[in-house]
Formats: structure tokens, C-alpha cells, sequence
């Protein structure tokens, strides 16, 4: 499959949606369209992924099946300077995927021009219609089911997951993905985003995502936001309770020790983080943390390897940072410590 | 205000919200409809609740203001053998509120009943329009917050909560009352139902009505489901890390020791569940269990006050059963022990 990334003004790095499909997904990037950067090449910019022209706009775009809106600005509003690309990929019959608040499908003329043109607009953080309350058996599938969890957010859990999953496949593991959130969702080509579910049925969509990949042999759930985040908590929670997880990765950042944008908040100490999660996990399945992704990229490679180190110790658990070192360690831990 | 009460066929035990305007509502009740009980009257049902005739049809009943659903059937769903009520309270230019997930007001007939006749229809579990995300600011209200959490869900919490804010207004003290649940938002004739709120929101939905009531010197806020439910943990912890609560009064039921719905869960010793709330509650704000509430209705009196006594042990702090021995030990335990 062909995708288009729109990232005006964002690539790379305020365009986390369009570095994820770069980077982890089976799709085939045809173009960036990055009005700013246009002419340069991706891997100008990223060296680590898929390489593909930067154009101006839709009109430079070769042959795609889908165009993606490849970023989430703050509160996911649409900015009026992209409707012309968008427009004019539905006017060519593409596909467009958003993972905007800001539903593309209940914009007038986009409807029109799906419509007209005999395509489809996905927005992606539209909640199924069919979302139910959790029947509590995520602990009943037979899988080894793997969660990242994290000390905050934006603190590498997608990242750690996709490795994981990729690593997993490349030893020829029979795994799962089980996306949460809107980026984990592209890749996958399917699931629902949690944080925009009713309360009620955050639980009962994570459980239902597990039930419907039951055929595997293992399952890496991504994780969203922190337990003890002050605004997405619950999001956590239902994650963590609807997916009743065998084994959780903890993933944290080094030198993180407040809680992004809610400074006020000091993060507790990392082995106290750990044991929340066991113990609330716990409480309806047993879990435990088998491992730690600790993100060192604000380190030099000998203090990386120390702060590993040091994290392995606070969690008790072999850790790595899974950008720098892989995750082997992680994947070993899971084969062999996991349950099951 | 006057109200009339829909309960048909389900009076009293069916009707939680019926049952809870009767008790603990400062309107005026002047008719329940069910066409089951009919020519009764509520006292001859339920004795320490206001008395009013229960009629069959909204035909019977006299002049009110609002004609309220009064029932909760499982899923929420709309009975269409309670269109006439509806519709007739509408022609007659009463309101109508309900707690129903089927949406009254998108209703065809209804909302056009309605605007012929200039009255409103409120559906209680919509979300307001202008939510958005916690801004970790629960903490730093002035006011004392108590939050009731339990060990299930139907255990206890509403009636507690209501108890505790008749009684402490009794004593004097400058209550306000934040409402979590639909019964609860009729009862403060205000508010939001946090299990229907978008995840990414549920917590600052349980803020915003922290901060719009903090001119009181003491919060009490309604708490919902339970941090060790399969199902609802997730609204149970956004209302937690939403609220911030000084204090916390932990509901439980005597003999309960599996998870209601879901018996396949035990419940882990309330002890764990007390620690558990202090623990996750405690990572953002100072938090801790202040005291019990224990239904003990299945026991004997002399065992109603052993199990207490017992109860207060396990938690360790006072505990009462608010319905049979009052609230008392637990407002002494807030206004002396509490934090501020």
C-alpha cells in the first residue's frame, strides 16, 4: 500500500505520525508533502528510516492509495492551510486517514468529495460504534500478553513496543500488536484509539482488541500516558485492566522527574512507579514489570550504558535502551522469565 | 420544585434513582408512576422517605415541574411503553430529565414536543460540550475534599456521600456536594456523569466541578465503581487523580468477596484495596483512609456491630454503617483528623 504523509511546516520532528510510519510500518511512503522542507529528501532528516521525496503539496504527489495526516498538533485541530491537499487527494480518489480530533469525514466538502469520488476518509480516533463494557477475560486469552507501561508520557512506550514487535517477528515469534493510540493504530491498520472512548468502555475496547488477535502466539499491547498522571490516568488504568498483561515493560527517561507539562508534579521514585503497576495489575491478574526501556538519548554512550545499569537495579529487571542497545534483553526476558 | 417520578413496574427496588430523590432530595415529589404499584402510596414501600401517591399514568398526575426517568435498566436503554408519560409530561409543558443512555432529546417526537410547548429536556448522562483535560489543579483547592471509594461498584458510595453532606449540613458546616453519577447529578440539579466522558477527559470533567464549587469549606465528592473492577477501574481512577482528595472513606459490603458481575474476580482483602487507593491517590497528593462505611443489611444487629468493629480494624481507622448507625464517627474523623 502507497501512502502520502502530509507534515506541513512539522517534518520530522513535530510529525511523531508521519516518523512512525517511516519508520515501523509496512507501508510504502511515496511522498512527504512539508511545505517547508520541500526538495530535500527524508533521509536528509531522518537516516534510520524508509527514504522518499519531500514535496510542496498534493499536486507533486506520485500515484498513493491513501493520503495521511501525519501530525497531531496540541488539541488536534485542523489548520484550514492543509485543506487543499487533503481535497485534492480525495479529488484524485486517494484515501485519506487523519488522526485529527477534528473529524474529516463530518467536514461538508470532504464528505462531498469522498462520496463524489468513490473513496474513503478514515478518521481514526472515531470510536467504533459497537464499543461494550469489559467482560473482564483478557486474563483468559492464551497468549503471553506484553504491556508497556511508563513513569510518563512521550516517554518512548510506542517506541519500545514497535521494536519489540519487529525484533519478536525477526526471531520468528508469532506476535500481535494491539495499538492504543492514533500512530499505533496507522501502523496496525486497525484498532481504536483508547483516549477517545466513553470511560465505560476504555476497558472493554483494550479487551476486545486482545479477543480478536487471540490467535497469536504472543501480544505486545501499547501502553498510554502513566498511572500517576495527574489528567490520563484513567486511560492507564483501563489499559492495564483491560488487558490484564502477563508481563509489563516499564519505560522511562533518564533525568525525567516530573511529569511533562505538570512540572508541579514530582514524579515518585521509579521503583515505587513499578510496584503501583504490579500491584494494581495484580490485583485482577498476576503481573509483573520484566524488564525496562530507559531512553538515553540526552546521554553520552559510557554514562548510557551506567544509567541502564542503574535502572535494572531501581526496577529489578533486566533493562536496555531499546533505541541505542535493542531490545534483546527485554525479548529474553519475556521467552524465558515470562509466564505461561 | 415539584417533581413527578417514572418508575413503572419497577417500584421501589428497580428505581436507585427514584429511590434517591425520594431520600435525599430537597424537591418535591408529588406523584411516582408505575402502573405495577398504582393506588399505593410510597410510604406503604419505603417508610423514611417522603410520601406521595403513586399514580399509573402521568394522567393522574398533579401540576410539576419535571417528570423524571426514574429508572436505570441495565444498558440504559429506552422502553417505548413509557413514550405516552414522556410525551404527555412534554404536552403539558413539563420538563423531562433522564439518566438513560438513549438520548431523550434526540428523539424525534420529543424534541419537537418540546419546542412546541417551550420546555427542556435534560439528559443528564450528556457530556457538556466544553470538557477538557485535567489540569492537575484539584489539589490546591481550599475547600477539605473527601471522596468516597469502595471495594465494588453498588456498595454503598452514593448513599454515603449523601449521608455525609445531610449530616455535616445539619452540623453546621459549609458543604458541597460533587456528583459523579446520574442519580447524583439530579440531586445537585448539576454536574457531570464521568463514566460517559471521553477517557482523555474524565478526570478533568471531575476537576472542573471541584474548582466551580470551591467556595465551600468542605468537598464531598461521589465516587464511582472501584480501582479493582475489571470493568470501571479506569472512571474510578480518573476521579481519583481528578479530585486530589485529602481525605478518602472507604465503602464496603459484609460478605462481598467477588467482584458483583464478574464473581470469577475475588476481590483482593480490603486491607490490599485501603493501601491501594492510598498508594495510587498518594502519588499525586497527600491521601488517606480517614474511615469505613460498611453495608451490613444481610446481618443481625449484634453481628452489624461486631462486623463494624472488625472493619475499623482491617482499615484502620473509624467506620460505621451510615444507614444503621449514622454518620457520625466518620464527620468527627474528617472535621478532627482530616489534613488542612
Amino acid at each position: 500500500m502507497r501512502l502520502a504523509v502530509l507534515a506541513h511546516d512539522q517534518f520530522p520532528s513535530g510529525a511523531k505520525t508521519a516518523q512512525g510510519l517511516l519508520r515501523y510500518g509496512d507501508y510504502d511512503v511515496v511522498a512527504v508533502i512539508d511545505r517547508a522542507t520541500a526538495g530535500d529528501r527524508v533521509n536528509d532528516h531522518l537516516s534510520d528510516v524508509q527514504d522518499a521525496p519531500i514535496v510542496g503539496s498534493i499536486e507533486a504527489v506520485p500515484e498513493t492509495d491513501a493520503l495521511v495526516v501525519g501530525i497531531a498538533p496540541i488539541g488536534g485541530a485542523f489548520d484550514e492551510t492543509w485543506r487543499s491537499d487533503i481535497a485534492g487527494a480525495l479529488a484524485r480518489g486517494s484515501d485519506v486517514w487523519s488522526g485529527l480530533h477534528y473529524y474529516l469525514g463530518d467536514d461538508e466538502e470532504f464528505a462531498r468529495l469522498a462520496a463524489e469520488h468513490d473513496c474513503q476518509i478514515w478518521d481514526v480516533r472515531r470510536p467504533p460504534e459497537d464499543l461494550a463494557v469489559s467482560e473482564g477475560v483478557a486474563r483468559d486469552v492464551d497468549a503471553t500478553v506484553v504491556l508497556t507501561v511508563g513513569t510518563d508520557c512521550s516517554i518512548g512506550k510506542m517506541t519500545t513496543t514497535m521494536k519489540l514487535v519487529e525484533n519478536a517477528r525477526e526471531r520468528g515469534l508469532d506476535v500481535g500488536f494491539v495499538p492504543t493510540g492514533q500512530t499505533g493504530v496507522m501502523l496496525e491498520g486497525d484498532g481504536v484509539v483508547v483516549d477517545r472512548v466513553v470511560s465505560d468502555f476504555a476497558a472493554g475496547a483494550v479487551e476486545q482488541m486482545l479477543l480478536e488477535r487471540d490467535h497469536h502466539d504472543y501480544l505486545f499491547v501499547e501502553g498510554q500516558g502513566s498511572i500517576v498522571h495527574p489528567a490520563y490516568s484513567g486511560v492507564t488504568c483501563s489499559i492495564l485492566h483491560g488487558s490484564m498483561p502477563d508481563a509489563l515493560v516499564l519505560c522511562h527517561e533518564t533525568g525525567r522527574d516530573a511529569v511533562h507539562g505538570y512540572e508541579s508534579f514530582s514524579l515518585p521514585p521509579v521503583s515505587e512507579i513499578a510496584g503501583l503497576y504490579e500491584s494494581l495489575g495484580g490485583a485482577l491478574s498476576p503481573c509483573s514489570v520484566v524488564g525496562g526501556a530507559l531512553n538515553t538519548a540526552a546521554l553520552q554512550s559510557a554514562d548510557a550504558n551506567e544509567a541502564v545499569a542503574a535502572f535494572e537495579n531501581t526496577i529489578g529487571a533486566p533493562a536496555t535502551d531499546p533505541v541505542r542497545f535493542g531490545v534483546d534483553p527485554l525479548l529474553e526476558a519475556i521467552e524465558n522469565g515470562g509466564p505461561q
